[in-house]
C-alpha cells in the first residue's frame, strides 16, 4: 500500500543523514515521484518525508492531476508508521504560482448543469473536492513543516495556512490573489489565515487588495516563523526542525498535533475536555517511562528508540 | 430611498479624482450630510463612499442623534450598488472622545423603570440599540477602511474593531476608557478586539487600566495595518486603498468580506462548508471570466468595468 | 472563612504602601502562608493579594499538594470582598520548573485500574483535577496579572495562559516540555496558548519541539506585554498595574474580566448578547455616578470609594 | 408610536371582557386595521392583543404588504408595554394558503441582475427580509399563541413554528408545500419544525413528500397541544390560555418566553449560565414579592397588579 | 470517605435481596442517613443506591441544607465504585413540593449589596449554586432513575428533568410552577425541559401557564417512559430497572450516559468524534470479552462479574 | 463509474413500473449485485434506487465486507443523476442482527499495537471507519426511507437513525444491544437516536437497559412514521413514498434533505443563514417555473420532467 521510494540507505533506518547530505539530496530530486506527476515523495532521514511540489517548468502550478494526487499523498503519510513528520517544499524557482488556470479552466468556466441551480450543484461538487486537498493536511496527524521560497500565490496560501509550521526564505512573498480574478478565495484561505496570524486588520488588507507580502513583514505578523537566507538553509533549517520533531515520542507529536488543531476551533471548556478524554489512553504509553528514564539519564528523547505508530 | 448628496462631477461616474484632489475635497467638507447632523457623507471618488463622523466642536463625541444616524447611514450604504467601498474618519483635530456622556446621561443615569427588574429590561434596550450602531458596519457587505487621527477614546475602539482595515497617523493613541467610568465596556470592545489582535495580555491590560496605547505600539500588536506621518497623508492612503478595492469585482470582494466575518466566529469545517455553499453561486459571476482576461492582456483588474452589484 | 494572614498595617486599609516597600516586603516573604504548603499569600497593598509560589528549594515545582492548594487559595480570593486583583509570581531564582515528576509519579505511572478502560477512567479522573488547578484562576473573577522571571517550564506555561496579564524579566524563558516526556500537554497549554499569541506557526513549533523561548520573542509574539530589567523591577510593575486596577470600580473590573473569557469562547453575536444581559444589571451600580463626578473634578478613579462586590 | 385601535372599553383596562363577548367580538372584526392592509389588530381584553391574519377573500395568501406588516406589527406590539400576551389567527374559512404565489411572483420569477451571481444576490436580499417576517415574532418577547382552522398550508407552516404555543381546530390540516414547487422551504420551516415536534422521521416524510398532516396527528406528534371541536371554541381556549399568562408577573413570563428560545439553540450548561446572568437582575423584581403574598392569601396570581414592564 | 450506612447483609455484597424485600426496605426508611438530614440513602441490593429526599412532614420541600446535601451525595456516589446506578424518590405523600419558601426566602428576598449592581452579583451567586445542586446529577456517571409520586413541583420539575429515566405513578402531576411567583424557573427546567419531551408547543404551555400536567399526558408526551398503578409497584419497577443496569458493565453503562449526555449538547459530528475518543480506550476493557463469552454461553449479561470502575 | 444493474426495462426510464410489480420483483432479487457481496441494489421504478442487506443465511449480520460495500454502495449513489431517492431494507426473516461478531472479533478482540496508547490509536482507526459507513447515508443528499421488518438489532439501529425516514412491520423489534457485551455504543445510535425521536428518558432507557422496544411503541414514540402489517405491504408502502419523492424536483428534495441535517445540528439562526445562502442560487432553477405551471394546469409535480441534478 505503501508505494514511495525508500532509498537502500533508508531501509536501514538506524542510519542517519548528515543534514547537509539530505539537502544535497533534496535537491538533487530528479522529478516527480511515480504514480505521482506532481509531487516528488523522498525519505531525506529517519522517519522525515519530503513532498516537494514537482512542476518546475509550471512554477508548480497546481494542475488537476495535483488535486487528487495531494489526497493520495497525505493519505499514504498517515497511514505510513515509519513517517513522523513532513517537510513539504516546492521545486524549482518559486514555491508555487498557484492553480493552474489554463488546466481546470474547463472545470470553473464550463460547468456542467441545465440551469444555474444545476450549475451551483455541480459547482459546489468542484470547491468541495478542492477544499479536501488542502484539509487532507489537517487530517494526517503527522506535522507538516512547509518551507516557502519565491512567489507563494493563490492557492499556494490556501496551502501553507493548512500546514502546522511556516518558514521562508528571505526573498518570499504571499499574495492572496484571488479577488484580482473576480472570486472570494474559497479553498482555505478565508478560513485559515485569520487563525494563523494576529492582525485581522492584516488579513482583510491581503484579502481585499491582494496586495504582495514580503518575508519580513510575514514574519513581524507571525505567518512564518522563522525566515533564512536562502533555499538551501532553509531546507537544512526545516530538517533541523523536522528532526526535532521525529526523535520525540509519536505519541505524544501526534496526540499534540490533534489537540492543537481541535483547540483552534472549539472553546477551551471543550478543548480541555477532549484532551482529558484523548490522554485517558494515551498516557498509558510506555513512551513516558522511557522518555522520563532519558531526562533522569541526561540523554536526549532523539535516544529513545519509540515504537511504531 | 438613497438620499446622500452626489456633486454634479460624480454624477456622471465616468471622472476619476485624482487622489490629492479627492483628499483636499474630504479636508474642506463643510459639515454634515443633511438629513445627517453628526456625519459628513460624501464621494470623494468612483465607487468610494467616504463618511465622516462630523462633530468637530465636540469632538466627535456621539450622541443620541449620532447612534441611529450611522444606523440609516450604514443601511443605506449597503442599499448602494454604486458603493463597493467605505473610508470612514473624524473631522477636525481627534477622531473622537467617545460618548457624549452629557448628551445621553439622562438614558442610562436616569433610566425608567419601577424596579432594579424593569430598569434593568430598559437598559438591555438602550445596550442593544447601541451594539447594533457598531454591528451594522459589518452587516454591510462594503468592506469599511477606518482612518485614525489624534484621540481614539472608548465607543471609539468599539466603532474601529467593528470596521475592516485599520489605518492611523503618528500621533494617533487608544484608549479603552471604560472602566474608568465604572462599567465594563458593552458596545463591542471586549468582544471583537480580542479578536482583531494577536496578544491577549495586551488586550487584557488595555481593557482592565484603561492605559493609552499609541501608534506604535497599534501597528506592531496589529490594531492597525498602517501608520501616516499625518492625516493628509493618511487620508490619501485610505483612498488608496480603497481604490484597490473599488476597482476589483464587487461579488469578490463582498463575498471576501463576508466570508472572512464567517471565519472569525465559526470552526474551519463550518467556515469551508459555509464558503463552497456561497460560492456555488458567485462562481458563476461574468466578473471571472473579465477578469481572467485582463490578466492574460495583462491589465490591471481596475481596467475592468463591472456590473452592478 | 478566610484565613489570610493580613498585616496590621492592612487592618486598617486606609494606608497606601509605597510601591518599593511593597516590593521590598514582598521579597522577604518568609515562607509558605499557612495552612498552605506551597503558597504564600500577602497583602501587599489596598486590595491587593499577591501570591507567590513557594517552594524554593525546589525549583517551585508543583507537587501533589500544591495541586489542592492553588483551588483552595483562589476559591477564597474569589469570595474576598477586599481583593480585587491578584499579583503571581514565583519565589527563589525562576519561577517553576514544572510539575514535580517524582512527587506524582506514582499517580501517573502506577495508575489504578484492573485493564486499560479502567486504568483510563483513573488517569481521566487526575487530567480533570489538575485541569481544575488552572481553570480556577479563571473562574475568579478577579485579574490575575502574572509575572515570571527566569525558567518556566511545561505546567509553568499552563499556568501562566490562565492568568489575563503576563509581564516577565529580561532573562525570563518559557518552554512547552511536554513532549519531551512522551504526552501531549493536557492541562491547558495547548488550550489555551494558541488564543494567547497570534502566531500559529510559533504555537506549533513550540508545543511539536519544545524549544525554549526567551523574552524578547515572548514579548514580540505577544506572550507578555512587558518586559523588566530585573525582578524587582517586575514586581514593581506588576504592582503599578495591579494598583491601576484596584483603583477602579471592582464592578467594572470583574465584569470586564468575565466579558473578556466569554468572549474568547463565543462568537461576536454571542458575546454581544450576553454582555447586554449582563450590564442589564451592573449598570445599575453607584459606581458610574462617583466615577462620571470623578472624571468631572478631573479627579482619578482611584480617588473614589467603592463600595464592596 | 402605537397606532393600535383600542376600544373606548379597553381604554380603562380595568373592565375585563367575558371570553364569549371576547370570542364573539373577535368573530365579527370588521376587517384589517390601518395602516396595515393584510393584519387586523384588536384588544379583546386586558393585556391581550389578538393579530388576524386578515385577507379571507384571498385565503389570506400572504403577500407584498403581509411581509413588511408583520415586521411593523410585532415591533410595536414588542415595544407595546400595555400588551403581555398575543392570539394570532387567521380571519375567514382558513387559516392561510401560504404565499400569494401571484403577488410576489415577480419578486422571485423574474428576479433583477446581470449575471446567476448578482440574481443570486439580489434573492438572498429576499428570503432574508422573508425569514425575517417570522422571526420577528421570536424577536418579541411577549408569548405567541397561535389558533389554525382549516388549512395552514405551504409559509404557514413556517409562521406556526415561530409561534410559542399552537392549538387547531378539527378539522385544520398542515401542509409543507415548498417541495411541490419546486423549492425547499426557506423561510423557517425546515429550521424549526424538527425542534417542534419529537419525531424525525415525521419532519423528513411531510417535508419531502408534502403529504397533509391532519389534527389528529398534529396533536400525537406534538406540533399542536391542543385541538378543539371549531374555530369558536379554539378561540375562546386561546383567550383562556392568553388570560392564564397575561395575569401574571410580565417579568417571569417575558424571561421565560426568552430563556426558553435561547436553550433550544444552546447546550444546558450555556443556557444555564444564561439564565443565571438573566435572572440576577430579574430576580430583584417586587413581582416575587407581590406574588408570594398573593400565593400565602390564597390568591390567584391573576389577582396582583404588576407595574408596566 | 464513603459513610454511607450498609447494611451487615449488604456488606457481604454476594447477597441478592428480592425486589419485594427490596420495596418493604425502602418503604419502612427511618429517616435521614447521618449526616444528612434531608436524604436517606439506603443499598436496597447489590450495586444500587437508593437516595430518597426525606422531609415528609414538610412535603419534602428544598430547604438550605437540601441544596448542599445533594451535592456532597452525588459527590460521594460519583466516588462510590460499588454503585452502579441510583434510584432517586421522595419519602411520604408527595415527591416534592419544590422550594421551601420559608427557610430561603432571606437569601431571595433579603439578598446583600449596596446597589442593585451588587445584588445581582450575589443573587447570582445564589442562583448558580442552585443550579449545581442538580447538574451534580448528570456530572455523576452513575444512571439516576426518579421515581414519582403525587406532586412534583416547581424545583421537583427541575430535579428529575437532571435524572435519565423518568418513572410516575398513576396519581403523579407535574407542575412548572415558578411563573406563578414571579419568575423565570432559573435551575435548570428551561433548558432539560424542552430537550426531555418532544413537544415545543407544550413545553411553552407549561412554563408560561404553570398548569399541572398529569400522569397519562406525562407519559404520552415522553417526560416519563412508564406509569404505575401506585408507588409501590413503581419502586418495584424502579428496581428492576436498577437491576438491569446494575448487572451490565459498569464500562459500558457509565459511557453510555456521559455520551448520551455529550450529544444532547453537541451536534451528530462531534459527537461521534467524542464518542470515537473515548471508546479507544474502552474498548480495551476485559467487560467485553467477558460480556461476549456470556452470550455465548447463553448466560445473562448479570451473571458476569466486572471488577470495580 | 456507475456499475449497478440497469435492467432492461428500466433502461428506457419512460415506463413506470407498477408497485406491485415492483414489490414482487425486489422480493424475488437473487442475491448480492457484484462486485458487493452484501448488498443487493436494483431499480424497481424511475428514479428509485432499491438497496438490500443481503446475507440472510446470516441474519443480515455486518460482516468486514459490508462495512466497505456500503461506503461504495452509496457513494455511488450520491453520484448517480438516475437516482432521486433511496429504498432501504433487509433481505430474508430478519432485518438485521446487527456486527457479525464472529467476522470481526479479530479487530476488536486482537488490536494491534505495542502499549495501550498505540491499541487505542489502532481502535480510534476502526470506530471512524465503522461510523463513516453509516455516516455516508447522510452524507449522500437523496433521501433514504428504511424498511424494518423482524429484527433490527445494535449496529441495525445505528443504521436506521441514519436514514431519513423509518417505516416497519408490526412484527418489528428495535434493540439497543451495546450495553449487553461490554461497551457503549460507537457508531452513532447515541448520537442520533436522542435527535430522531422526543423523549429523552426512552432514549436512556432503551440504551442503558437494552430492553426491546417493539412497533407500537416505536411508533408512538415517533422512531418509526409509519407501521405495516406485513414485509410486503411495507415495501409496497416504501415504494409509494418513495416514488411521491422521485416525482418531485430533485433541487427541491435533495436541498431540503441537506438543509435539515444542518438544521439538526446549528441553531436556528444559523440554520436560516445557511439556508438564504444555499438557496440563493437554487432558486434559480427552471423547476420552479416547471413546478407552479404544473400547479396552474392542476396537474401533479410527478407531471412535470426534471432535469438530472
Amino acid at each position: 500500500m505503501n508505494f514511495f521510494r525508500r532509498s537502500a540507505v533508508l531501509g536501514s533506518r538506524g542510519l542517519c543523514f548528515s543534514t547537509l547530505n539530505a539537502v544535497r539530496a533534496m535537491s538533487s530530486s530528479g522529478g516527480p515521484t511515480p504514480p505521482f506527476t506532481t509531487l516528488s515523495v523522498t525519505h531525506p532521514a529517519n522517519h522525515i518525508t519530503h513532498v516537494e511540489l514537482h512542476r518546475p517548468e509550471k512554477k508548480n502550478a497546481m494542475n488537476k492531476a495535483y488535486w487528487s494526487e495531494m489526497v493520495d499523498c497525505f493519505n499514504q503519510i498517515a497511514e505510513d508508521s515509519e513517517c513522523r513528520v513532513v517537510v513539504f517544499s516546492g521545486a524549482g524557482k518559486i514555491f508555487t504560482a498557484g492553480i493552474d488556470l489554463m488546466d481546470i479552466a474547463g472545470d470553473l468556466l464550463q460547468p456542467k448543469g441545465d440551469d444555474p441551480a444545476r450549475i451551483a450543484w455541480y459547482l459546489r461538487g468542484i470547491i468541495c473536492k478542492y477544499q479536501k486537498t488542502f484539509s487532507v493536511i489537517e487530517k494526517c496527524p503527522k506535522p507538516v513543516v512547509v518551507a516557502v521560497h519565491g512567489a507563494c500565490v493563490g492557492a499556494g496560501v490556501d496551502l501553507i495556512t493548512a500546514c502546522d509550521i511556516r518558514l521562508c526564505t528571505q526573498d518570499a512573498w504571499f499574495q492572496v490573489k484571488e479577488v484580482d480574478v473576480g472570486l472570494a478565495a474559497d479553498v482555505g484561505t478565508l478560513q485559515r489565515l485569520p487563525k494563523a496570524i494576529g492582525s485581522r486588520s492584516l488579513v482583510n488588507e491581503l484579502a481585499l487588495t491582494s496586495r504582495k507580502m514580503y518575508s519580513d513583514e510575514a514574519k513581524s505578523c507571525g505567518l512564518v516563523s522563522r525566515v533564512f537566507p536562502d533555499k538551501d538553509s532553509m531546507i537544512a533549517g526545516a530538517l533541523e526542525i523536522a528532526g526535532e520533531i521525529s526523535g520525540r515520542s509519536p505519541v505524544a507529536v501526534q496526540g499534540t498535533k490533534i489537540n492543537l488543531l481541535y483547540s483552534r476551533d472549539h472553546s477551551v471548556t471543550e478543548g480541555l475536555d477532549y484532551m482529558a478524554t484523548w490522554n485517558m489512553s494515551m498516557l498509558q504509553t510506555q513512551d513516558i517511562m522511557k522518555s522520563a528514564q532519558a531526562v533522569l539519564e541526561k540523554k536526549s528523547p532523539k535516544d529513545v528508540i519509540f515504537s511504531k505508530l
